[in-house]
């Protein structure tokens, strides 16, 4: 079976999409949609696919999938009219910016009973899944701590930061969703401070650029997460797990990984410089996995509840900055 | 100059600094003293010192410094004892588990003009030295966040941690002031967070075995630290902070370091199985440094205040874990 | 420009080009050919090409380039058929296994002015190009020595071996090519010894399965290769170079990163299993520079004057082999 | 058991033996004896030993062994010498440059039966050990191929160079003994290649200063050398060994083991700036392994036919170097 895509956003990552699904031999990449003609245009030459209005994806029933990457404020009404229209939706984080907005966004998903599948990328990494697989496989025994350290290499745009909904929901988000996907056991509770250290026009912003957390489960195991929108050497991105019986880790990539060795020592060149070729064979992986739950006719993972709950962590960790206190996530789901 | 050493106390640290002042070519060992007589002879047949008692060590006029290795709860009162004989003091970690007492003796100290040394013996690895070199010769800018794995092979006995103060003060209480060493700031806020994984007995003695802990800095700058009292592959000791420019990690160390392939992958040997060997460089490192302060007749580092301060981050993350909020080291000291 | 391939030959490396081709932004897959009709099936149908006959691909206008991946002593009768049918020809190594007949068919080739691409695929691989992009910028000085550690995960079937022309022209070639590529300077002499230590079998079939090889250049440069036929930790595939002011050196590559610690160690999953993961970058990355070399109208590399001299260093080797002395390229070319 | 030594020869290696012995609890520096006062002076004030002339030590009942650290030429004389006088001797390697003089000087130590250890210093380093006991404990299946990386940091004075034998001598020598270690059977073949890179002026002195050498045995196991006088990143000494179930390496040491990371990339510091900070564990272990040896009345290992070996390989090297063919170790011992 080979499943026919358009893609709603022909912007940075909507291309990544587009050049995973190009790649699949399970998927076609039929249509593509944007506000802008020319970058609609783009993709469409470089992978031979049409230029369509989202209405005209909508009625088209030769279309069976999309793939959602608009501007945030317009997930929550788009996955609710192509679930309508019976299509299934991959739709990149987050659903929607609210809380209440995405419950309700769910609600209609579930009526419908439309696959929907949330672009959190990292699960689809093969370091980080080998990392989840040997947890599984009881490598490690159960899990007490999670340690996860993630940052960009720089900060985006200052006109980025004001739409993104904040350090927490914009790229702490991606981290609450491997927290969830390593613990074993869902937190219940977050601890976050965060500080403005990178650029003072982050703070101007509203924002921070400096984040530390720890979550903790019921039954008291630990997640920490450390976020900078700085870091020189290169896009850092490691997980690591501590169990009863041992530990596993997955150590920072990088395109090539030869050590040059001379009077000042022996250097090795820096990591990647951005998510797009970090996550190359996640993404890849990721739209084989959407692909494999519609033809398979299954939920997909990570689910929108998984989206939910990440954001719903978001939003208790900008309350635990504010009042320096531990927060229960019972408090805001 | 030669300084000649009494070592008060003859057990499984007092041995390590024991052989740490024999291989000294500055330092020599005269006199060793313990309650338990065997364990004197054993260790002043093995360096060919005298057997004493405290009284003759303090009325000897042939020892420059002692060692403190006894027991905790004597610590604050050798040291004033020994400050006043005029006798410079090392004194192992901590001064007391009260805060009230170790200002006491601190004022002792000071009335008195001796030179008191506290043992956090991290300081002196040349891995973590060489780590907060690389910061003071700027080569990763400005200290943002510093991130501190520090976990035991095992859990010690029952006894042992029923009368070591609790987690926070016996092991947590290292890694806040390695936190010190390398924030290049004063931690002003403690969020602290702990729980029972180890071991339930641990628990029904009051205390904990898995730590996590956030440290904040009046700047914003952040520092995380993840304990556990159960490490299956070894000692496991890493530091490592991102600045503005760059960072700077010290991996764990290792007494082996082979590696056999074969088809279940590479394996390399666990680490050091705990601090007598993970740490014998930096415990020749920090007497060579007491000796030192000694013949240059200055103020020795770790100080006592350095001392102080460790205790009070560590009472102050014990308030947190109990009121689950951050808590100002100025309720505190 | 798009280029139009024909694939001749639909094995295991056959697969490997097309896929190569097809996801090519530049590159198009018309047609495949090969003896066994089923084989070339299964290639038309996973990238929608035709099954064309060796006749109608010499035939077909519209085709630029042909990659030839059919079995060795066929090689240099297509390159010919193919150079004077005016299409751009890739070949696998080795052009032949005869040194005569390579020169004949070079000399065809320049006749017609052809576009010949010999297919040493680790000049490629994006490490590899990275140690040699580090020696050209300057970053070691003038080499000295290379060292080239190259062993299969196992060996081949024994009917494999039998009409491989022995390891040195099969296996060791990639290394003579790699020394080539790295040591600045044309070996001239070569001194090698063989024996069988894997398989019996191997030896029956006047093979042998453990290499080594030492080549020196006029100037003193020297380069080391050590083979092997069996490497249980995976596809073993290291370089590295000593210069004058400096070292470089590319490591192994694994599919998966992580590391596992518990009571035996820290343990890192094997290597690739065989060159078709291992160098899948650089297949890409080779018919990309075949693509270019095409649309540049200029000569490829590596050249077919590269696969000759690869080849007469193996067969300096195997005289060296044979009378047990270094013997000099200047006695077989 | 205490084993009381002397030291003859107070230079730079001899010191270094002078503090393995003073570190020791099973042994004592009782004598020091050098042609220059001042040099002996400086250790006896150090080690608190007595200064004596080679006659005194030799009649001195009280001294068990003496440790052999003068010039080389003077090695085979002080062997036989103290061999008759009933003493232990510990002879840092060679025996001597000329094979018939070492031959002659193991007859005599065979005739007194005195134990006698020749210092092949690398066999006690704890990494490559354990590289040997993993081979031991059959690891790796049965051994295959060995390879051998060492390199000085820089080359040593000419004057140095002229009386030290040549590279061949000198340096592979230990190689040398390190195949002979590993490999699990004698090689009896060696090709050598030898040039002038890195000094003119150590070729004008009749010298070479890179070396490649291979060795097999009978069986075919194979070990390949790669040696040079100079590697800016440090003291390079590596060891790989590959079995038919897998295989087995020890890695560069370095004093301090971070990792700076910036923009430029990751960056380590430099390996050891010699043997002397590099094996300061070997020295130690090796006075602990010819102690032990002495007290339990047992030939010692490295052995003289050890030293005999490793020269009759050297001798057999310079020899292939000429006449660039293999040759057999039996043209030589």
């Amino acid at each position: 079976m080979t499943v026919n895509f358009a893609l709603l956003g022909a912007g940075r990552i909507g291309k990544v999409h587009a050049r995973a699904i190009a790649a699949s031999v399970d998927a076609r990449l039929v249509a593509v949609s944007d506000a802008f003609a020319d970058a609609a245009q783009t993709v469409a030459e470089a992978y031979g696919c049409a230029v369509c209005s989202i209405d005209e994806v909508e009625t088209d029933k030769s279309i069976d999938a999309v793939v959602v990457c608009t501007p945030t404020d317009t997930h929550a009404d788009l996955i609710e009219r192509f679930a309508r229209a019976g299509k299934a939706v991959f739709c990149e984080k987050p659903i929607d910016l609210d809380l209440a907005r995405v419950k309700h966004c769910l609600g209609v998903v579930e009526e419908t009973g439309a696959v929907l599948m949330v672009g959190f990328n990292r699960r689809f990494d093969p370091h980080f899944a080998a990392v989840r697989a040997a947890i599984d496989e009881g490598r490690i025994g159960p899990v007490e701590m999670v340690q996860i350290t993630s940052r960009d290499p720089g900060p985006p745009p200052i006109g980025y930061i004001e739409s993104s909904g904040g350090i927490l929901r914009d790229m702490t988000i991606h981290d609450f969703d491997m927290a969830r996907f390593l613990l074993g056991e869902e937190p219940d509770t977050v601890f976050a401070t965060a500080s403005v250290l990178v650029d003072p026009a982050i703070g101007e912003a509203g924002d921070f650029d400096s984040v530390s957390v720890i979550l903790t489960t019921a039954s008291g195991r630990q997640c920490s997460i450390s976020n900078s929108r700085r870091a020189t050497y290169g896009y850092d991105q490691r997980i690591e797990v501590l169990g009863a019986e041992g530990a596993v880790a997955a150590e920072n990539q990088r395109p090539v990984s030869i050590e040059i060795a001379d009077a000042r020592g022996f250097t090795r060149p820096p990591l990647h410089d951005f998510f797009m070729t970090r996550y190359t064979e996640a993404y890849a992986a990721e739209i084989a996995a959407f692909v494999a739950a519609i033809a398979g006719g299954k939920p997909a993972a990570p689910s929108g509840e998984d989206g939910l709950r990440a954001l719903a962590l978001a939003d208790a960790a900008l309350l635990s900055v504010r009042e320096r206190r531990a927060v229960k996530l019972s408090e805001i789901l």
